[in-house]
């Protein structure tokens, strides 16, 4: 429990995360069949998500595409709420994920793709939840309680049962990997982190890129929301390619570039191209993860997990968290209460 | 031509978009059957894109499914060339947008498309470009030569040809309306536009967010790049539900929010709503379109089309281009040649 001169909720909370993950996995492992049997007659995946929950949608879908070969997409929930159009998704495994499983707009988008002929699977922290009710089959995380507002371990569970989606529909992945991430997050939580060096940097800039490729991308949109959300801080999270289409022009010498990698994959050698790019551009630019081509590719370095990169973003998201709990306390922010955000976003 | 004294490229462009957009229509309208006839058997639309070009799928994703009743996503090209997965595509249209035709990322993501099943089309102001060869069906936008980095024409001409494409797949929408377009948009460019009161409040300010819902939010997300390219601003584009689950937190006294939205039309009243939330956060609000209802919500005001919803972010982008270009010459910034970009963008 925080009290004034304790930690704060959501640093408590982000070293809860392995025992979260842990819990999750060995509840939801065993329930593989039931998600197989929901999405026996579908070809592909359409996610349903706002927020964090849309970042961990986002990881889904590279996962679904990359490892199990089947189109992965995200929706436009105001098609089914603001619009009521009428969509043929027959085929489709509709996959909504939401921490409370209480945003309106969420689970009344997933009963109309139930309406519109999809197969429904809601992943929640919420297992009594409207949207719990309205799914087919629920992946409940086992997140525990989250009471401050920057979601850290209900995203990093969302992943873990995206993960177990993936195994259920038949990705030739390593389920051992998949359990061996509660422990790996552990040792991180562990290792010293110089985050003081990168968060005093970060105190004095009007704004932020956070750019990732790949399985990273959603680790890189994840922690720019962070900080919008509990730094203030102008952070675009953006993809590799997206940032070199235009939006590369902002970053100079007083809007620095957090780069975000797996250690190793596909995706690694452009990345550490981007830093160098960044650094071109009089940036400064900080490394999560990527190992040590990106670390000397960048002026300061945050090391990331020792984790395939299928998995690489549930602890590439980590050092990105505990960054933004450090800066929050430097600006004078409580990290737990950001102004103008509540635990449960009502959009409709 | 530009001189050192004249208008400046971006400017000029702004102005042809009239007869930009009406030889785009007057070329494409035509065509019409042979795009219906590559999406024969298809079910469903995958858009392929980057940048500003990204943008126009945004709104090609609403119209399509808002209208046609299929299911209309954004396709993520990394899939397809740092991963080189094989997914299913048998049943999609693949879209593929390009001003150049010759970002051989997105060249090689359509090609990669019809290699998994999917029939393609492109949209490009490159008849003769990679991508353009790439496409079973090519329709070329009538943007004319481009020299400033910022997108202007290109964008607007390539909503133009969805919108035909829309109708070409069924659409019951009313030709005559897009035929109507290039005349209000040039209405639009003749009526005085107090851009200065706006353009010197963002000249003091570090970031801006801009937002809108449905239709607008393209239009939204394009104004947000613009700003970003050529004014270095930090510009966050967010759809109206995904800015409260979040960032609403950036926004107060130091960051204003432009608001986007068409006339009338269901997305309207809860950006209505925004509007008022973010002046209650202390926050300055701009309005781009919408009417009355979110002028009166909003500190200063830009007038937006005259056009149907389906069809207003083609006009409501100009607002936005104007702005853009008149905030760079205010901040020194040559619009035509923004650092960091150059006309086509390479991402592999």
């Amino acid at each position: 429990m925080s009290s004034a001169a304790g930690p704060t909720r959501m640093r408590t909370e982000i070293a809860e995360q392995p025992a979260a993950l842990q819990a999750t996995i060995e509840a939801l492992l065993p329930r593989r069949a039931e998600a197989a049997a929901v999405a026996r007659d579908t070809r592909q995946i359409l996610f349903i998500a706002r927020g964090t929950s849309d970042n961990a949608a986002v990881y889904g879908s590279y996962l679904c595409q990359v490892h199990l070969g089947r189109l992965a997409t995200l929706a436009s929930p105001s098609i089914a709420t603001t619009y009521r159009s009428r969509i043929d998704l027959s085929g489709v495994l509709a996959v909504a994920l939401s921490q409370s499983g209480r945003t309106e707009e969420i689970a009344q988008t997933l009963v109309w793709a139930g309406d519109c002929g999809a197969r429904t699977l809601a992943i929640t922290n919420g297992p009594g939840s409207p949207l719990a009710e309205a799914a087919e089959v629920t992946f409940a995380t086992h997140a525990g309680t989250e009471q401050a507002v920057p979601a850290t371990k209900s995203f990093t569970t969302q992943l873990a049962a995206l993960a177990v989606l993936a195994l259920a529909l038949g990705a030739p992945l390593d389920p051992g990997a998949l359990q061996a991430v509660p422990g790996e997050i552990d040792a991180m939580l562990a290792r010293p982190l110089e985050l003081d060096p990168v968060a005093a940097e970060l105190a004095g800039v009007p704004g932020v890129v956070v750019s990732g490729r790949g399985f990273a991308y959603a680790a890189a949109l994840e922690i720019a929301l962070k900080l919008k959300e509990a730094c203030y801080l102008h952070a675009m999270g953006l993809s590799w390619a997206d940032l070199l289409h235009g939006p590369i022009a902002v970053v100079d010498a007083d809007t620095p570039a957090i780069i975000v990698a797996a250690g190793a994959g596909p995706a690694l050698p452009g990345t550490v191209d981007l830093a160098q790019r960044v650094r071109g551009a009089g940036a400064r630019a900080y490394a999560i993860g990527g190992g040590p081509d990106l670390a000397a590719a960048c002026d300061l370095a945050l090391p990331g997990p020792d984790l395939p990169e299928w998995l690489a973003p549930v602890g590439l998201v980590v050092p990105g968290q505990l960054l933004t709990e450090a800066l929050a306390r430097r600006l004078g922010i409580d990290p737990d209460r950001p102004r103008g955000l509540s635990k449960v976003t009502q959009t409709d």
